[in-house]
């Protein structure tokens, strides 16, 4: 258990290490951020930092003896730096989950596992297993790489079989899965926190817009029955019980029209704070900032209830520019990531709007 | 009007400053802290520092080429630094109001000269005056020393006439200003913001209860009737007004009972952010720290709507060791500033329970 004054190391930068940090400095904690680029927003809210590479092993010995635990704001951090880091002192959120979450073949299989269902999907190794799986899954469908891909990266639509040639090539050539396509009515995520004494708790449900690949918008409520709302928050919940998970982490869920059984269906994870929850800064008492912070230092969680409905907007290149405008509307809450450079795709800020909490 | 990634220096590195910081990398500005002491909790929340002397003319030089704005988080700032740094560029808010609040009795006449209401007082420059003005203003009464007071330091409270003996030598032989007892049925203050551009908003009236002489609690509706809680908004815009303000300010007023023509008197004004706005945080959109920030930057104020009602509790000394049963209270929001050594009379931290908003 941290005390106040004690330091969490939290590798990465980017805005979600900045709102980690920023969620720390409220509860009488100290943030370092470890990151390999001096740039990093992330740099500008902490005096305690070190700019390294990953695998950089001096400046990971130098960083574990600065710190009391670290924690990340993404998954994709090479195997090397949490192995030489968990020799030291405590890796948080475990690498249980970054074995599941950095592959999306383990992925689904564990979402399979614990019975929460997915797409039907099939390992893609080379183009004749493509056709093969296309065969058995139909199309359209989705090519992805097992591992490294963000924000539709490293992803590939097919539609027709005229799609299928040079498409193994295309993603690159690397392991990767066929994702059977899902007619989705919508899709909706769930944002869950555990700590190590158990305590679990979850957000109420979001409903997500994307644009480009990018998340757009996030609104809550979601528009969706409450016994679905209630399977959601289940599904966040025992992923995070599963994994005997230590933080805040997201899954994103597509919902199905009425007519299929199985009305939920797993996208993907991610064991970290997620855009997804962004709303929750301006929308309930306890961020999922503030509730990853408290979860990693091994405090008590605090109430995941909110206060208002709200829909949080991504600020996304240009978009940051209407800031005028924004802080000019009194029910939004406006949050920029402070990043130097201005660049198309770029997550740059967003804005929450509430309003007053609809009864249900 | 500052720009993204444009950095705010601030003068004074306790929780006002921290908490300030905290509020500019919300919006995406850096915030430099410049304080002599170098264990200040707000270094502990930017790279951007300046530990130095406030008379130190040449790291005040380097300070003001650094930032792009100066404000700061107590009123008595040495006559040096501002005068140092406004020759160079703006320190918001503007002098004016540090002439006015700096000296208890340069307040007072200001307050009269506008209009606002204050307890009787007169000027002591020595043992003499103290019994003359005993005879006008009657007891009990309050010496004051005229500045660097706070949080009831250099104050003492006269009762009966034996009191009197001595007590110029106790406050320390200097400028000072008797002030008539003021029989009051409740303390409130009101928390005003205004830009450069004249835009003007107030805050919900606090009410305060302060003990051994520091605030321990703020409740927010305070339980005051509506006009007068207009009349009390109304003082604290005006003022604003008054000084060609830019920035937060809080007036602490006392309520008198019905039987008074003049229910409301004010007692003294803070040119900053205030504890009696530590509220804002957890019961509104936009905090008094990040409107502080959006007056000094040039940019729009926002709403001070309240979505919840709320009360703030000051986190004194050893109190800060109930954070656990602080942070399992679903209704609370806690805040630690970080102050690595607690001490009797410190404070260390606030909290703010919040409860669903009474209808008005």
């Amino acid at each position: 258990m941290l005390n106040p004054g004690d330091t969490i190391g939290i590798l990465g930068g980017g805005q979600l290490g900045r709102m980690m940090a920023l969620a720390a400095a409220k509860l009488g904690l100290k943030a370092h951020i470890y990151c390999p680029d001096e740039n990093s927003p992330a740099f500008d809210v902490t005096p305690y930092k070190t700019v390294a590479d990953y695998e950089d092993e001096a400046a990971l010995e130098a960083f574990a003896q600065e710190v009391s635990v670290v924690t990340y704001e993404f998954e994709n951090i090479p195997a090397l730096a949490v192995d030489f880091l968990k020799a030291r002192l405590s890796v948080l959120p475990n690498d249980n989950v970054l074995k599941v979450s950095q592959d999306r073949l383990t992925e689904k299989n564990f979402f399979n596992t614990i019975d929460i269902k997915t797409a039907g999907f099939a390992p893609i190794d080379n183009q004749d297993d493509l056709h093969q799986a296309v065969e058995s899954l139909g199309l359209p469908a989705l090519l992805k790489t097992r591992r490294f891909g963000y924000d539709g990266k490293g992803q590939k639509f097919l539609k027709t079989p005229e799609d299928l040639a040079g498409a193994f090539e295309e993603i690159g050539a690397q392991p990767a899965i066929l994702e059977a396509f899902v007619p989705f009515e919508r899709e909706i995520s769930v944002i869950a926190a555990r700590n190590e004494q158990g305590q679990t708790v979850s957000y109420d449900i979001a409903e997500n817009v994307h644009k480009d690949q990018i998340l757009n918008t996030t609104t809550v409520p979601a528009n969706i029955d409450a016994n679905i709302a209630a399977q959601a928050r289940k599904i966040g919940e025992s992923v995070a019980a599963e994994l005997d998970y230590v933080g805040v982490l997201a899954v994103e869920l597509f919902l199905l029209p009425e007519s299929f059984e199985n009305r939920l269906v797993a996208n993907e994870m991610a064991p970290r704070v997620h855009n997804s929850g962004h709303w929750t800064e301006a929308a309930c008492l306890v961020s999922q900032f503030e509730q990853h912070i408290r979860a990693v230092a091994g405090w008590p969680l605090g109430s995941s209830e909110r206060h208002s409905d709200v829909v949080m907007t991504n600020l996304i290149g240009d978009d940051i520019e209407q800031r005028s405008q924004l802080l000019e509307n009194s029910q939004i809450s406006y949050h920029s990531y402070g990043k130097a450079e201005t660049r198309q795709g770029r997550k740059m800020g967003h804005f929450n709007k509430i309003s007053q909490r609809s009864h249900d």
